[in-house]
């Protein structure tokens, strides 16, 4: 289902769009819009393979510089409750396993994935729709936006999203998130560090947005991409041996022709010209 | 010594009270008070294993939900202190190690608890007080509330409350607390992750801590405990680890009676009906 | 080249200079202010050496209490930039090698001195910079002050200085600094945890890092060098793993000559006597 012509989108590459989420890619940018409202969004099977499809096939895109992922109407996305109705058929925990395997690859397809990832959220994020955010690597939101973990109200703990958010907010917010199912606001979750910043409103918002993009876009794509997947695997190392580690990385980095054309325009102070290679 | 009488709690189910602690068990929710104010509420052995005590022989009763940790008077708890006159005795050393293996215990007994454990503090948290405060799955306090590690002031670093700040607040505010044994007031122990929420008076503490309270009194205890400890447990998992542990913790959960009732009750809109088993 | 003269420093007790740094070392603390302002402080091979030696050589030093690292000039530092001008020779890949080893060595130096190591920010913070300030136990800044991981600009991620973000502030913070490049602002940093404190400018700076020294100055510094080395290790332990290191930590402490001493003189209501051993 075609839901915008391409006229809209101007100067737009490419434009692609089922009745689960509207894609754009313009000048390096690739806008994945959740545009499912009956099902507020619904992190169903079909919408989380339709993702990965979208950020996968473009690993190898050295056009591609970030992705944003976004919504169309008040719910950024509600999870995957629209799942759980199989959970009463016999044959339930094999497709069970199927949906959290997905969902599994989906947050490493965001981690994996070689571009920036930012959540660009303007209502309620929840249950896996709130996971989606704390994994991507940027998020902004509007003032009005909310975020909540609210299984534990109907039964189903959010323990996939806390592992997310265990990682992005302070504990005592995740926790309280995570045990109440109570929303908090986008000022708390400034504060707690689930999103990078709240913008007064949607104009606020994508002006905030455009400066990160532009930003993102003036770099090298090879470089972004070594250094985002240094920044996850470091993580889990102790940290004498992550500099140990980050040290060897950042010799690696300046042998890329990228990383001496970066050094050579610096010096001879012009703008570098990126083989992103 | 019996301190108040049964009177005062109205609908209380059960009420217990030493020279220690007082305990108030109603509606699903055990208050632990600290009461022993000539001592500033110091974490004895005696008040640790009250505490531990209090907290453990609950583990398999199913009518509690919520556990609360507060204070009589103006100091929720001095920490340790009290027990170190015996490190001059000759027999110091072994005493000392069963009062740090009592406080591990504590900590252990905390997180091992089924229930969300909530601290509730008006007032002073020092030492190991503050390191009770930090490990509690979520804290509200007064705006007049201070949390301090003041250990190095009298030559003994309080090293095992860093253990709980390191895990809980901003590595810059927990090592200024440590190193300097300065205080920190409700507003930086907000900012800095330590507490979950400041209230203006004693008065908004309690409406806050209502809400709460309510809150969790309202899900399934099974699945409370099933997400409680699965949150603990993925903590030293690496990212992609704890997310695939994550979708067989949440099978897991589907397959419980009550996540099953969730699910029912939320497709038939309806009130679910926990069997909390 | 000897930049001030020592009548200066009043009751210094020692001073150095060199056109790199400018040494202050004065009642239990030593200042080393960087004052290579033609290089903005660049961390050269020269100027990490120099540090290192200027942090290592008091390691045994029992009149040291505590170490303030500051700058001279609008820059705390801008990085290690200007090593990177050798990387197009032939024989570049050792070079670099060396530059980053000696970058972990500086950092693994500032987690290994046994004093507290405070870092002074009036300026920008950059790159390498901004990594030593994270690295830093404790860090005061000015309101002006800024902080940013801008590499990726010049096609060289800011690998290194990701590790120490990653492990002091908000993850969400982190990858806008290292993935745009942008700088934070001195409120940011305070918020997102990369630094203790702002001050509104550097005359309540002084004031508010002479209550830290004043306050460190007053332990023993073999406690603190005790609960320093405890902090930076049990880090990386499971949460339960890390009581059962801390509580034979604290026992260890109790042992200790100024463990004793403070325990002493706590009960006797007097000023503690430490011998620092």
């Amino acid at each position: 289902m075609l839901k915008l012509s391409r006229a809209i989108f101007g100067v737009s590459r490419r434009f692609n769009s089922t009745d689960l989420t509207t894609v754009k890619f313009d000048d390096g940018i690739k806008e994945i819009t959740l545009c499912h409202q009956k099902t507020r969004n619904a992190l169903s099977i079909a919408m989380m393979q339709n993702i990965i499809d979208n950020i996968s096939k473009e690993n190898n895109n050295n056009s591609l510089r970030i992705i944003i992922i976004s919504a169309e109407g008040p719910i950024f996305s509600a999870g995957q409750n629209q799942n759980f109705n199989f959970q009463t058929e016999e044959s339930g925990k094999l497709k069970q396993l199927q949906v959290f395997d997905l969902a599994s690859k989906l947050m490493n397809c965001v981690i994996d994935s070689p571009v920036p990832i930012v959540a660009k959220i303007d209502g309620l994020a929840a249950a896996a729709g709130c996971q989606l955010v704390a994994q991507c690597d940027l998020a902004l939101c509007t003032e009005k936006s909310t975020f909540s973990t609210p299984g534990v109200n109907f039964g189903i703990f959010c323990s996939t999203p806390g592992v997310a958010l265990a990682r992005t907010v302070r504990k005592k917010t995740a926790l309280k998130m995570l045990l109440t199912g109570l929303p908090i606001t986008s000022r708390e979750a400034l504060e707690s560090g689930l999103v990078t910043s709240v913008c007064k409103d949607e104009k606020t918002l994508d002006e905030e947005l455009k400066i990160m993009t532009d930003s993102i876009k003036a770099k090298s794509r090879s470089v972004v991409e070594l250094g985002k997947r240094f920044f996850y695997e470091q993580m889990s190392l102790e940290v004498k041996k992550a500099y140990e580690a980050g040290g060897l990385k950042m010799v690696q980095n300046l042998q890329m022709s990228d990383g001496r054309e970066g050094i050579k325009s610096f010096v001879e102070k012009r703008k570098p010209l990126w083989s992103h290679e």
